[in-house]
């Protein structure tokens, strides 16, 4: 994992066409406006009324259903659909997009998204992978922000097919929203981030529905934490799971044998262990995550 | 579940000794100073330093290590020790309070501390159980504040033994620091709180076990919250398991079975049950914490 400090000097785009304009899509056109990083932002969805509300909120300064329309003039096309979607969408661009322009995306999984497009790609446009760390258990462009992304870890995913100045071109990009840019390969970034983000969404989840309506009368602070994700889109969370399913089923066997290994130091009453097994959890807490 | 509307007309207290000036205790030391529902508040710990900082931070307005002291001249006694220490802080306080004086606590498991309390009391002074659902993974008298109960849920635990004007009492003393007071059984508040208090604390721990160190570096704001209260006192958290034993594996018995579930679902890639799964999780918790 490593920091990218490359300028490519691409800033500000000309014409930015983002393709899906929900919570990441609208709040990238909200900081790309506000930040004067791209000259003209074109919002490209299926639904008008969905469109009209991303440009009342200033998400867009254009907005379109007609992608080929959209990426005809665009400099840069950013994939912000659900995940799922991703390869339909870059195959339909593909053909639209001007030779010299730019891809990328913000999707949650990277390793079958970045092979399938690069696939696609050939010679006809370049591309890069990107997910943004940022979210909110809000869901559309009335969940969007322009700040979304600052302070945000932003994983970039070249491979070796990748070129050299559009890996710059994104990462400065990101580097300009505000984000934390760290470059992994896609198979890596799929593997860490079934424990780092995937995981936690399916264990609140599961969380909420082991338990009763009473108890969730009863609910405090913690609970509510604990358990703020399970409130993210369901469509979106299902579409990442499937598409990193084994590498979730990993990090869910891992998750299981600890909630295993709890069940039998209560059973047994053993308190040394149970204190030694909340110890571990605080301390890799308080080193990794202090604020 | 019942509100309670009574006024007992018994506040301000005259003296209050908090026993345990942690962050609940000096927490609720702030608040009854600031908010003037005693005249005198008296903190009792174990080790000088840490008295010392709750005077200096105006957790109490007189502190001391000698319990049966601080106790003699008390209207009220807070016990805001781990729970684990409850019964033992009761037994010596017993002898040294006034007949007339009211005796409650904090704690987080309710069944066997009531009863034993209750056991402990006879005639000789009145008790009734608390748990105020406020908290936070800081840890000690340098976390507390004064507006910690302000808008939490409080629990209150009265049992067929339990005088009606202590119960007002108490209920008053929580209503007037902000709290939304409910009465519970003290075994039925046990069974449910395992659910929607104790167990989140503990998935939150199984998360962060089983994460490897270099997931933990990308993990982003859903991971931060979903683990926050694994940074909490783990003795403290220990005490609460033991306490409440049975019940905790009821509820861990639920949520490994949905986990199971889970992972058999997405063994089978099974799109639908997925999504449904994931849609029951997020419509149980936007119905019941929603903002």
């Amino acid at each position: 994992m490593g920091m990218v400090g490359a300028s490519a000097g691409v800033l500000p785009f000309r014409t930015v066409a983002i393709v899906g304009v929900g919570l990441l899509g609208g709040s990238l056109g909200m900081a790309l406006r506000e930040r004067r990083l791209a000259r003209r932002v074109v919002g490209v969805g299926r639904r008008q009324a969905a469109l009209d509300r991303a440009l009342a909120l200033g998400a867009a300064d254009e907005a379109t259903v007609d992608l080929r329309a959209a990426v005809r003039e665009a400099e840069l096309v950013v994939l912000a659909t659900p995940v799922g979607a991703m390869v339909g969408v870059a195959r339909e661009a593909a053909d639209a997009m001007p030779r010299s322009a730019l891809m990328t995306d913000v999707g949650s999984t990277k390793a079958r998204l970045v092979s399938a497009i690069e696939g696609l790609a050939g010679g006809r446009f370049r591309y890069v992978g990107a997910h943004p760390m940022a979210g909110s258990e809000k869901r559309g462009v009335d969940g969007a922000a322009a700040g979304l992304f600052d302070g945000a870890l932003c994983f970039v995913t070249p491979t070796p097919r990748t070129d050299a100045r559009a890996l710059a071109a994104v990462s400065e990009l990101w580097q300009a929203l505000g984000a934390r840019v760290r470059c992994l390969d896609p198979a890596e970034h799929d593997r860490l981030l079934a424990s780092a983000s995937h995981l936690p969404h399916l264990v609140a989840a599961a969380l909420v529905n082991s338990t009763t309506p009473d108890a969730l009368a009863c609910a405090g602070p913690g609970f509510r934490d604990t358990s703020r994700v399970a409130s993210g889109d369901p469509r979106m969370w299902a579409d990442v799971c499937l598409q990193n399913r084994e590498r979730i089923l990993d990090a869910l066997t891992r998750f299981e044998q600890q909630a295993s290994a709890l069940h039998r130091i209560l059973s047994d009453g053993d308190e040394p262990l149970l204190l030694a097994w909340l110890e571990s959890a605080k301390a890799a807490r308080d080193h990794h995550l202090s604020q």
